[in-house]
This record gives structure tokens, C-alpha cells and sequence, in this order.
């Protein structure tokens, strides 16, 4: 089976969608884009044994490759539409790619996404790529650029759970309840998909948090060169993460640990009320972590103290 | 340097285009289509070692990256506009990187196209993946698909130098003209974007050649569900082709070579007179080689006589 066989075969999306007026199978495919909105797009590489361990099953590779950019589109309030899968594989393996293509297609019809373009290549390493495209309202997309001194920071469901679960892969065997809930926090993120887009003119600004609480909330105070902080105290943990690990271990890895795919974001004390209609139908919590402040930087608050942290992302706990 | 400033140093694009309104940096790019256009997006993978060799400057393989994906934009006659790029690198390399850099971004302000998103991660193969959207008046990019019997088959430029280019990278101290020409064809391809956009409403159906005529043509006729003929004898040669390799080894080239990234197209015969206008300003040749016809596949003639062609690709000659 050469490339051409194989993306028909397995990457042919079923879906109907309106806007695709020429799908995979020519030179590009051809999009009829929705009148008054704005294009967001973006691109994410997963490499196995640096992204994902090799033990991970490809239904899950399959299924993270998009959810995790779908999770780039949440952040920015936009809706997402079409997405290009480049797919690098070490050997044709055609139980594979029907497994990966599972998972693959069952966050595309998730999500409502189509697959509008695929390229698969022999390579050394396991590799993908995914580029997504996405629409949003003219000029109402949310960046990370927007927070001013006051807003409030909040967050999307629990922390720390993909840290922890991405150490429990493997052994799923054997796995309690509780590991099998935090190595599918890993293995299959929920892009929060309909929560970003709710934030369109609520949120000031927001970023999906992929490199761990701390790291994540500092790129979008940067960004909107503005000051705050974090009360590691008010910090959402999921049941599963209260299990298995300390309070300590916990804080590390909501801290540090990333893949979360959890929605960050500011919103200003005016429109806290507007907010609360969407807190209602989110189906997950949303919680108040901090605030926009006069701080030079981000500062980690525990205990009513400030605490250190370095750059290299981890905390000293004194 | 980490994978965030890599990309602030190198892939900031200083390029001016009013249609992007956030650039690389946020968790997407934010871009203003236009009115009354179509979107068309392709996807393609570079792995060293297969797509290129180990030997080619970093500056030609960063050109080139652009230049092939480009080429799928001219096949649908559209406007390239926005580009991601995912690089994977085996080590970090300053110069490497500036030398890279400096190819792709000659390709992308040579046509005009904006590197919206990247993303940079550290894996065993130097594989770049560029994902591209254009955009073409609403209604008419031309497909693969819309060749009929009657129509009469157009290549652009010359055949065979990339492939042929290919087989001399490595030695270019001492390479004569003619070397550096072949070698520069298959290092540094010329996207026929502005021919591609001319063919908008005068060519029926149109491929951009990477994998070689006769496969390429194959491909549109099988789309156009309709078979055609080549005339081996009409296929136009470069002269240094013509100065280094002989009449069999050209046509071979030609055929079977690839990476030629020249345009394959079908014009009604109504619309004959259409394409001379074209063919007047595109500064190279534009050929005619054959012609949608009522056989079964894709003949080639040699010396007025059929000959066969097997499905691997190569050309037995009797």
C-alpha cells in the first residue's frame, strides 16, 4: 500500500461538512471560509518518547494529536473547523494506523473538525503534526494580551491530573480507578472547546495551559505586560489527584507538570457576573486562582506567604 | 535557547501583511480572509534523507520547504498567503538555523507569503512540515478533476532537470554550469504561482509535478475519470539537460524523475486563444504535450509508436 492508498484509506473523513467544497485527494482542498469571521490557526508537532511515552496506545496518539490543537483554538475563543495531519512513521504498520485512525476520528467528530489534508512519510521517529484552522467573530478573538491590573484569573477543571498520569502509563493493567482517570487526563485531553468560545468578549485574555500553571500564567502576564499572582492554596485538584498524591506533589504538578490543556484566563470585575451565566452550563468548575496585580512578575502565594520560584519552572517550597 | 525564543529569532516574520492582525507568538494566529474568496490548504512533509539529501545547504532547504508547498497552491490556481512551519531538529544549531532562515524566508517574501505559526521541537530526523493556505475567487480553483475528452495537455517550463539535479548535489566545487543549473532546479524549485493564477477559468484541471509526468498525469486524468496521451517526442528539455545526458536518459528523467514542481495542465480548445495571452507573459515555455482522449489510461507515444509503461513507474522502451 503506498501514501496515496493509505490516506485514502484511513484519512478520508466521512464527515459531511458544508464548507469543504473539495476534500483530501488534490493538490490542497478547497474551503468555503463563514462570512464576517476571522481565520486563527496554529500547528503542534507530538514526537513519540518527547511528547508521548511508546507505550501509549495509538488510539490515544491518535486522539491527543487533536485535541491538543483544537485546545490552541479554545484558547482564543475561536471555533474549531479543518485541520492538516502530517504523519512521520517508522514502519508501515496498517494495525496501527487503523487504531491511530480511531482515535484520530473520534475527536474530530468531537469536535466538529475536518480533515481537509493529510501527508504520510517514511521516517525515523514517530512523528505528527497537526495545523489547524479555526473561525472567530471579526476582530473578537481573545489573545493573551488582554489582562489588565484588577482582572481576576481563573481556570477550566483540575490541575496537575496529566502530570501525574503521564508517570502511570504503562501499567494500565493492574491501574485503580483513580490512575486510570489521571492517565486519560493525559492520553486524551478535553479541549475546552465550548467554554473559549463562550469567553469571546468576557475574557480579557486567555492561553491553554500545555507547560504547567506557573509557566503558562507567566507567558500571558508577559504578553499583556502586566504583573500578578497565584494562591497555590486556591488551586482546583481532581479527586483522583487527591488520592493518590500529597498536597506537595499535587502543587508540582499543577505547578510544572503542564499537558492539562485547562483554559487560563483574566477577566475583569466588571463583567465577573457574565461569567457566572457560563460557570452554569460549563459542566466543569471554573475557579478563581488570582488576580491581575501591580506585581513585577508572577507571585506564588501559599500559606498567605510568597514563595520562591526559579526559572527552571520548579518550586521551592520552603 | 529554548524552542520560544528560537522561534521569536528566527521565524518572526517582518513581512508587512495587513491581512495578518496577530502574528506568531499567542496560541494561534489570528488573519482577515478575503471577501468572496475560497480558502485552499495543502500540507507537506521534508524528512532528510528521503526527500532530501544529508548534503544540501540549509538555505536551499529551507527555500525549498516553501517553494514545494507553494507549488500545490499554483496547482489550484490560488494565492499563497499564510504558512506554519513544524521543524524537528536532531540538535540545536545556531547556524544551521540562521542559514535555514534565511532560505525559507527568501522563498516566502518571493511569493509574498506570511509564516503564521511554528513550532520547533527536538527529535531524531531533521523533518520539516509546512502547512499552507491560499485563497482563489469563490467558485473557482481548478481542481484535478474537470480535464475532458478533446482537451489538449500544457506543461510549463522544462522536465527532468530536478531529477536529474538530484543525482549531482554533493560535489558542486567543481560543478560545470550546466551541473549548477540541474542542481539549482531540484535545490531551489520555481512555483509557477503566477501562471497557476492565470489558469484560473482557462485550464480545466491542473497537477503540479513532484512525482513525475507520466504518474502526475496519470493522476489528473484518473481524477477527470478520462484517459489521454503523452507524446514523449514533444516533451520539452532544458539545455543542459541536453548538454549532459542523452535522449533516453532525459526522457527517463522526465517521466519517472520528479520533483520538477512544474505545472501539468488541460485547456479546452475553445480556450486555446486564452492561453496564448498567458503564454506571452510568463517568461518561460509553456508546451503542449498531448491531449484527453477517449483511450483507456494514459498512453505514451514514442516516434509515433505506443509504447509500454509499467506500473512502477519506469518506461520500458523497446
Amino acid at each position: 500500500m503506498n501514501e496515496f492508498e493509505l490516506i485514502h484509506r484511513y484519512f478520508n473523513n466521512s464527515n459531511q461538512d458544508s464548507s469543504v467544497i473539495h476534500g483530501i485527494g488534490d493538490d490542497a482542498a478547497i474551503i468555503k471560509p463563514s462570512k464576517n469571521y476571522d481565520l486563527v490557526m496554529s500547528v503542534d508537532t507530538l514526537l513519540e518518547d518527547v511528547h508521548f511515552p511508546s507505550t501509549m496506545p495509538p488510539q490515544d496518539i491518535g486522539y491527543r494529536c487533536v485535541a491538543v490543537n483544537i485546545s490552541d483554538m479554545a484558547a482564543m475563543g475561536a471555533i474549531p473547523r479543518w485541520l492538516t495531519l502530517a504523519l512521520s512513521l517508522p514502519e508501515y504498520n496498517e494495525k496501527w494506523l487503523e487504531r491511530f485512525s480511531i482515535g484520530l476520528f473520534t475527536a474530530l467528530e468531537e469536535y466538529k473538525v475536518t480533515l481537509v489534508g493529510g501527508d504520510t512519510t517514511s521516517g525515523k521517529q514517530l512523528t505528527l503534526t497537526a495545523s489547524i484552522t479555526g473561525e472567530v467573530k471579526s476582530d473578537s478573538a481573545i489573545t493573551r494580551a488582554g489582562a489588565s491590573v484588577g482582572d481576576l484569573i481563573f481556570i477550566t477543571g483540575t490541575i496537575g491530573d496529566a502530570a501525574a498520569g503521564l508517570g502511570l502509563i504503562g501499567d494500565t493493567e493492574d491501574s485503580s480507578e483513580d490512575e486510570k482517570f489521571l492517565i486519560e487526563r493525559f492520553a486524551r485531553p478535553s479541549a475546552r472547546s465550548h467554554i473559549g468560545q463562550a469567553l469571546v468578549n468576557i475574557a480579557s485574555a486567555a492561553i491553554d495551559v500545555s507547560d504547567g500553571l506557573f509557566a503558562d500564567t507567566k507567558k500571558l502576564l508577559d504578553a499583556s505586560l502586566v504583573g500578578g499572582f497565584i494562591n497555590i492554596n486556591d488551586i482546583p485538584f481532581s479527586r483522583s489527584l487527591i488520592n493518590l498524591f500529597s498536597q506537595k506533589e499535587r502543587q508540582q504538578y499543577a505547578l510544572n507538570g503542564g499537558d492539562d490543556y485547562e483554559l487560563l484566563f483574566t477577566v475583569p470585575a466588571t463583567k465577573i457576573h457574565e461569567l457566572d451565566k457560563i460557570k452554569n452550563t460549563a459542566g466543569i468548575s471554573i475557579t478563581q486562582i488570582g488576580a491581575v496585580s501591580e506585581a513585577d512578575g508572577l507571585e506564588c502565594i501559599l500559606d498567605n506567604k510568597k514563595i520562591e520560584y526559579d526559572h527552571g519552572g520548579y518550586l521551592h517550597f520552603s
